[in-house]
């Protein structure tokens, strides 16, 4: 089977299919065009250059092209990238499907829409089942296929999904332990906090920020989509139950200097915010951690205040237990 | 005719007829309930204690009731307050009408709407014409009888459409002196800003928040309106006219921290939240400075960092200019 | 049975017996002393004024006594009191026992110690197994009588173990959910992230802090005692593991500001930081939401930013499904 | 009419006369010596490379200097750039004077000191009257000549004077609409808040702080020109119309980390410093969206907190009023 | 000798004379006025209530009086105060001299007088010495006489002096260990630092801060004298030294929040503002451990971020050394 | 005698033996190997690139090895660097010791031990007198060899015990000042304040920070030696004594956002504190400032806020008195 990118060792000739994930024409100190390339497979990504780029060169590599690249792994200031030798487009018989080079949720959409279900049955508050459902059929394509961010945390294909399944068992664990708090407010909360991030992003593969993203926000976007779902289900938007959903969403940034027009004032939102913040910043912990080696640190996490994180040398701590 | 309650001056006899705006039983030290009472005027609002007060005074002596008052004008900690000797409810015959006590913006509603009009007349772009007069009146009654805020700032009667057509005024000064400013946006925004605290706040006298003020804010609410204006108006919710709409309401705030969902990326977006400070400030500054005595401090601004303002001995300064 | 504190309504009569949790002696404006009481019982706590205290009654009424009560329930400023009519020690043959008057973990002590043995048993790595077994037993009656702090979350006997049981919980469910979670890293890390306070604070009633608290504090008092542990243990101190351990006591408040003087560098220390933060959020919105009426807002919880948490007016919303 | 640097379009040949604003010599890679350019003419800059740069290169093209440049617009990750293949000094005949190169105020010298001697006109208190006229004699060329700031806003020829014009013109405004506002001071501190720059700065062009500017800074340094006016006018300094004049230069900055030593406690400093804010950000979205296409975002703006700017498809908007 | 204010224990009975500090007068509960006074001696001050102060009392106990008084020392809330029995003003041959009952600084003038003008000879820069002689002189009685501010640290007659001082000596230390540190400057920057302070504040007693100390600062006052110092000693004021010089002033806050216009930029001007802040810090120490019980903490410092510190069991530690 | 590396003017030939302080090897734009070097003698640093590095020089010149260099100083973007022409290993008989080419402290170790031990002398409480000499004996050698920081400030060989000399200076001036300060105990603080950092760091040369320095780091590392200490020294450590010790270095950070897990709450811990800070800056400012040509300023110094600082024309200003 063939070898992926993060399996080729330090000084390892490279030899294989991968997809351009960025081809962006620069302009070398010699003034001749060379290509700054990201090769992707489901691995990861390693970035590259392509000196003394054709026009046509720059022609053919374009991004989201799958190449036959020949090469070397090397090391570039501590991050490794790749030397290329020799490149070329995929002819005929060979792999050309982008699909087999971006990395994807660990569930297929099948799976997890079915999970995702047993979640909204439990949704018993009937205006919040008729709004969950309706929104879920509404944006069902995206919200299957769209990653959860452009990068940082679950920014692959299928993420949003998996990002708001992960919460979700969480929440079933808090609701499990503290009978107290409202399952039904706490599931579609859940389902809904994200959603409109299938309208700030552009889609699933080369992500942008639509104009609506940037002038409104995903936040101020779903809460929208509330209000008109109300009216077309003939729901009274100034219900109680209906500002408190709302307000799941609205508050769900925790603080309003990330982005909520108001902090959490319902004791459901406060534990959405928290579980939202737990399950980004284990994925993009355990992200960075898969790349580092045992007995190192990883690199800084932009996100979580540029923090890096210590692999300790035996990940598997199961020893056996002292007879003390 | 009568005198207003800051026309006294310290340890002068207090006799005329009053608001009751707060009035709150407690229990004082000797074990007795008292009130606790802020007596309203036009001129502005005072405390007062009423002792030793019976059972029959407490349902006597509510909130929105008009007094007959004889006390003294003393000073308690820095603070003018009312030393009560006698009070009962006035009879018939004697002043009665709760609007003659309490501030109005000092234009009249027909005077404020045929300015603003002027202004929605040069809003040109038909889209943002049709949304900003659906909306005026569909909130119309509220729109100018509203105050701007609880406290702080155009906290009286008719504040909202006065605090609204200042804005006005100035955004006229901006577009007339850049050129390159859109006017017919600047002055939308300026219209809308502020709208949602007709249904952030319960209403023009003893107002509250209500539960969606509280949940969802006024940045939203008007949001959400601009929205179901689209779907009835048959306007396309996703235009770029109408996303830089509603980028301009949620903007204003300037800062996330103060509840904006997103920051101005707009350039009229930016100046309409500047020219909202600006009015805010000089009329909270204002309002103080009249209760100063000139030559000194006023009280601290709580919504201005808590900073005092010092009054000039001389406000007018006009004197006769020198022959250098 | 007997009323509790909070059964009793404004204005009704109260009469039972009651703890003196705090009784302060206080000079009123009359020159006379008087006593400033909180009463409890194990539905919370209110204040009342006992006016014209005799030294006798000075010398009878000291905190930790049970006393028989005759009053009225009256509210002051917003807060429910006690107007005080009539008030004496319990006689012979009345409940004097103040355990049966301060609130305690919803578990007993046995059940605590047996759920927590489960956890125990399943932190494989020995040196983290014989250093977390080896200090449950040095702390184990204090650790089972403490609360968790003074006042916010958990100001409760027992609270500290109950707080540790709950993370432990919360716990289980993460390793479960994300199967690459170090198990017994984070099991060890929750049941010692706490003890500290053991040493921090004075004992489980009438809590203050003792001088090692004031100086050193709950997080390098309970890290000193795992060195120590280690030396006693034959355990060498400089292990990974054992740093690794003690990096998860000391960085489990998540930010220096907050007394961590290292921020988490380790997966399993930000998500205990994570979980600490979860269970005691929700255990103080909890509690105030239970003392607030359905469809109104909590006091402000100072912990939590000074933030008020809305109780809906259903909290169990639990219709019928819609058969759309 | 020859083109302007940003009329050329990308890939476009370019061959013109343009200043050599900046100018430095650096070490390629290869070990050559290269130049680091940025040309400027009316229109802005862009930058460009002189390779393998002679002794005699690095001589003749120093900043200041007047060239002929041959060569190709170009784009370097998303900012122009100019390919340079022919560059030479110009010679007699040719465009040389560096003021043609140079950005200006969009009005001349004279009609600017025209417009502000009607304000000084209207400054009717006779200290302010002789100060601030003293003064604009004392700094005329300077005042009319310099930049208003080294780089961000109004950062060409006579910006000092212009800035101040406009503030003015806003100030007229509000003084207009809100008449407690004391005119003759807010026209007063306007014209001098930024005076101290002709010493904080080095000159109109090639413009550097001086040292007088970096260890006291502009604000002190127009306040001891107040100082010294005094005495040389034989006006007290103590006088109180002379300290609220200082206060409205000292506080124009609105807080002290941003090296104002007090922060405004007279109302019309308050307004000064907002309508600086309110100058200066619209002068410097406006020159960004100049540079920005219709549909795009403006690139970042440092002093604006790094926002950039949408300039929206169509900037005027004056489309048909809908007969609704 | 007559007994001092903080000699007597609780619940002790108290007879002597003490000076008026302040004295309010307020209105009780009953509705009848009463003194809300500070009684003061060298030891410190203690509060107490007047209560049913007839007209004749409000008009003979002014602050600035001596009494004799007789009462009883409790506490109030964790705070001493005086239970007033009797108290009339002092009669002929009786202590009158307010100087006898405020705090000093515990070098008379002459003394540090003296040691002051041994820096001044050190300061061996001519237009640094010529200044600082002009300004001592020019300040002389204020500056020996005045606090070092209304509250905080060095708050009484002569602390501003004494300050200094301090200051001095601690310069020398550091200029005797770093030799590179430029004495001269060190010393003259440390004797003017504060002597703003001599117009921001209104004088030695019930000092209150002037109009200029509002609105302009001590800051900035002191710098202008500078500036006219320079003028009247024909020196130049653009001059390199002098230009530091009055860095070293406007720089000493250390932090542009804390009111110093720039930051500090040279190396003299930050060691002065540590040794400011160490000087000051020290003093605010002291003066509140000394008023707390050893083996307690003191109350909070404002000044110090509201820390407050411990006084331990012993202070005086010297006990034998081990023979180890 | 051999010139050393601060020694070489812009554009002058170098040739002398230097050593390697770091050797890394990077790929070239045109693909090749080269190294990127820093030079070090005790005059400081300075950095050169060796082009088309061969596998066998990559081999030679690793770090820490001491070469024969013949090149020119250059300048590139304001820095100073080499430009490498000849490079080889030195040869028998040439220089080689690394120790001559590293910067010491200005005093040697047996100079600075036997100034430290007059200071031990005077802390006359037992306990700490005991616990100090263990923790010196236990850590001598590293104690006397480490720098003082990995970068920053005293980061020399030997600057760690430098460092805590100058504050000890510094402390006895405090102290003799300040008669109230607990000397015994200040001097006990300021040796133990740092002495972590010997367990932090990795060693005096190549400093790198151990797993311990990073998950633990200097400050309750060596909290957790005076612990093991006092078990040693068989000193109880609930002993307020050793409690004061411990908060002395806790605390000494200042801010809880530094590290520290308490802030001062003992005066002797709030000088140690602003001490430190200030033989830090001093000791920065100076090594910036020996860098700088008179009239100019410093590079910005990070750990300074990014602060620059100005070097006078005239440093030594030491004039003529006038005669005034």
């Amino acid at each position: 089977m063939a070898k992926k990118l993060f399996d080729y060792q330090l000084d390892e000739a490279v030899d294989g299919f991968f997809l351009l994930k960025d081809s962006e024409v620069r302009i070398a100190k010699n003034g001749k065009k060379f290509l700054a390339i990201n090769f992707q497979d489901t691995s990861g990504e390693i970035s590259g250059k392509f000196w003394d780029a054709s026009d046509q060169d720059v022609e053919h590599f374009q991004p989201g092209k799958v190449v036959h690249l020949k090469g070397k792994r090397e090391n570039y200031q501590g991050n490794p990238q790749i030397k290329i030798q020799q490149m070329r487009l995929t002819q005929p018989g060979e792999p050309q499907d982008v699909q087999q080079f971006v990395e994807h949720a660990p569930m297929n959409t099948a799976a997890m829409e079915e999970e995702l279900n047993q979640f909204v049955f439990e949704i018993t508050e009937p205006n919040w089942n008729r709004i969950v459902r309706h929104l879920l059929a509404h944006f069902h394509d995206a919200f299957f296929s769209y990653p959860a961010a452009k990068k940082n945390h679950h920014a692959f294909a299928g993420g949003l999904a998996f990002h708001t399944l992960s919460i979700l068992r969480l929440a079933k664990s808090v609701a499990d332990e503290y009978p107290h708090v409202n399952r039904p407010l706490l599931y579609a909360g859940a389902i809904l906090h994200d959603m409109g991030k299938t309208i700030e992003m552009s889609g699933p593969v080369s992500t942008t920020y639509t104009l609506a993203g940037n002038l409104v926000g995903h936040i101020v976007l779903i809460d929208e989509q509330i209000v008109k779902a109300c009216q077309q289900l003939k729901i009274d938007d100034q219900a109680e139950s209906v500002l408190i959903l709302r307000h799941m969403i609205l508050a769900h940034h925790g603080l309003m200097e990330y982005g909520s027009p108001v902090r959490p004032h319902v004791m459901e939102a406060e534990i959405l915010h928290e579980l939202d913040e737990l399950d980004a910043s284990i994925q993009m912990m355990q992200t960075s951690i898969n790349h580092a080696e045992p007995g190192s640190f990883t690199e800084r996490i932009f996100a979580m205040d540029g923090r890096n994180f210590y692999r300790p040398t035996h990940d598997d701590t199961k020893g056996e237990l002292p007879s003390e």
